[in-house]
């Protein structure tokens, strides 16, 4: 956890005052919003434009303004977490399901910085990369990915309930695709009808990678 | 209308005993589910799955025996309208909003058959492209759309009424793009966080073309 305030409080040293921030989800975003919320208190002037439904719920109840990419196409920072980073900053995203808005609010930023503790730094990418789909495509992405050599698991939620829904009312799913040797053909390889979106966000979208240690954080450029 | 029989009529002499049919949507397919209804009485044994709401509430009508693509992932032939054919088989679809499902259903067969009468033939694809669009998203893709030099715009309903919704439950809209000199490279390009489908079949998906005549039909093979 120390990790994760370390890692937030770094974060809040690219805020400035009338910035329009992308708040992307997950636990380390939600110690950033809570940091947040006691800057605005102290005065900062800075609207958020959050990519979940939990995100949107805890900046309303820590009374944030939020608007969304309707008042504002291009928020000046996107800040948001990861479930794994790799050496050149390819990253896996959607853990949570959150995915697609994520990947649609980091997209719609002027920057994108990644906030992550020392965990989800690895070599390569090698976890199941998370995928939205819609319900009416279920079953022809799933005999695709099949095809393709991959698995496609469907996601579980608590007690095992299937399938967990998106924001976006869509099936979230995991695609288990081993060690990803080259990120951008599977990114490529990816986009399949029926699939909204994938959970790989290249390195060209990332402007810095903030990483939380025990002992502070690094920021991390290319 | 002639034209719209002739065609289906000649797309009917393609159905198989026991195939499963993925269906289109739009006036020339409607034909179509009539004919295919009318063999099924006479004891043609075929399921279909619909690519539209509106496809399968006539299917429902007409008795036909549905699916989805749990049931039948890789359904045996798909037979679907186009908006414009250019003279290399790819195609616009979308102009009634169902290009996300039809695309879906076309990538899944083993074959599709698009069936038109002679005025959707052009020599190069030059109406704007139909797009699907999650709400979240619209603010960005706009902005977007506009950076790439084309013109977006949100499709309006009877009475001007907007936003029209689709199947999935996500926005319409459709990029002017001009002249289409390479439907390849704006279809990529048109892969934009926030897009979930757009309306450009590429010909590599098309394996015949049925264009209807007043005194017949023509079966155009690559």
């Amino acid at each position: 956890m120390i990790e994760k305030v370390n890692c937030a409080k770094k974060a809040i040293e690219f805020i400035e005052d009338g910035m329009v921030i992308g708040l992307g989800s997950g636990t380390t975003v939600r110690v950033f919003v809570e940091m947040l919320a006691e800057k605005v208190r102290e005065g900062l002037d800075v609207a958020v434009i959050p990519s979940s439904i939990d995100s949107h719920m805890l900046a309303a109840e820590r009374g944030l303004t939020v608007m969304s990419l309707l008042e504002c196409p291009e928020p000046d920072l996107c800040v948001d977490g990861a479930d794994q980073v790799d050496s050149e900053f390819n990253l896996i995203k959607g853990g949570g399901g959150a995915l697609t808005r994520e990947k649609i609010v980091a997209s719609a930023s002027k920057k994108f910085y990644v906030i992550v503790d020392e965990s989800k730094m690895v070599e390569r990418l090698n976890m199941p990369v998370p995928v939205e789909i819609l319900e009416f495509a279920y079953g022809f992405v799933n005999r695709k990915i099949g095809e393709m050599g991959y698995a496609l698991k469907l996601r579980e939620g608590k007690g095992k309930l299937r399938p967990v829904i998106s924001d976006n009312g869509n099936l979230i799913a995991d695609v288990d695709a081993g060690v990803i040797e080259n990120p951008e053909d599977l990114e490529r390889e990816l986009k399949i009808p029926g699939i909204v979106e994938n959970g790989i966000f290249l390195a060209e979208m990332v402007n810095g990678v903030i990483v939380g240690k025990k002992d502070g954080a690094e920021v991390l450029k290319r």
